[in-house]
């Protein structure tokens, strides 16, 4: 799989508000799968989840990330960025995920009492399948 | 997460051609994942690789998988599988990957010199998103 940074076109593709799979491991060592949004920042992945999910204990156990992005259009496209998460972040402003929910949604995230922490994932490597 | 069986709906949701992202495990414990045709056969997750993939070394290595399938009509649905896959079968007379293909595309799989390999995965747990 090539390495970063990655071409203009896969940025491109990522800047869409797309639908993501991503996979993160369990205690056990197995692998543990989840929808989600993400955005592609500066050559990072965010990713934010509620406080409460168990996946940020699998992110503080071990950082190994892969995450699979479908083409909103056509999932016969689709990206799968493979890397580290290399920052954990209390959201206490609740701005990244305002950030993704207006990026996929459009309008603010409507729980303002949620606690919730973004995952910053660094893509150590990237693979496009059309 | 609830044990199979699954219940009606879940199977429901899991016969339809709905886009999918399964992850598995690479030699260094890593996560990998790439989108995936599925079916759901008797209780059973029916995947199809071509035999140069390198996550059917992975599956050999190691076979726990997790599988997310989303809705094909909205996303923000979608289930999630984890088990292990029990058999890796040669899909000889392609009969497999036809199915899959004419489940997703309604004709069968174009390449008849492919060599093709089925990986049949036992749910032990699942998981629903709405």
């Amino acid at each position: 799989m090539p390495r970063p940074p990655v071409p203009p076109e896969i940025e491109a593709f990522l800047r869409e508000p797309n639908p993501a799979v991503v996979a993160t491991l369990r205690a056990d060592g197995s692998p543990h799968s989840v929808a989600t949004w993400y955005d592609w920042v500066d050559g990072l992945v965010l990713l934010n989840m509620d406080a409460s999910r168990v996946r940020l204990g699998h992110l503080r156990r071990d950082p190994r990330v892969s995450l699979t992005v479908l083409d909103k259009d056509s999932w016969y496209t689709h990206v799968t960025l493979t890397g580290v998460v290399e920052r954990l972040v209390e959201d206490t402003e609740l701005a990244d995920i305002d950030r993704l929910a207006l990026r996929y949604q459009g309008n603010p995230f409507r729980n303002r009492a949620a606690q919730r922490v973004s995952a910053w994932m660094r893509p150590e490597s990237w693979y496009r399948w059309d």
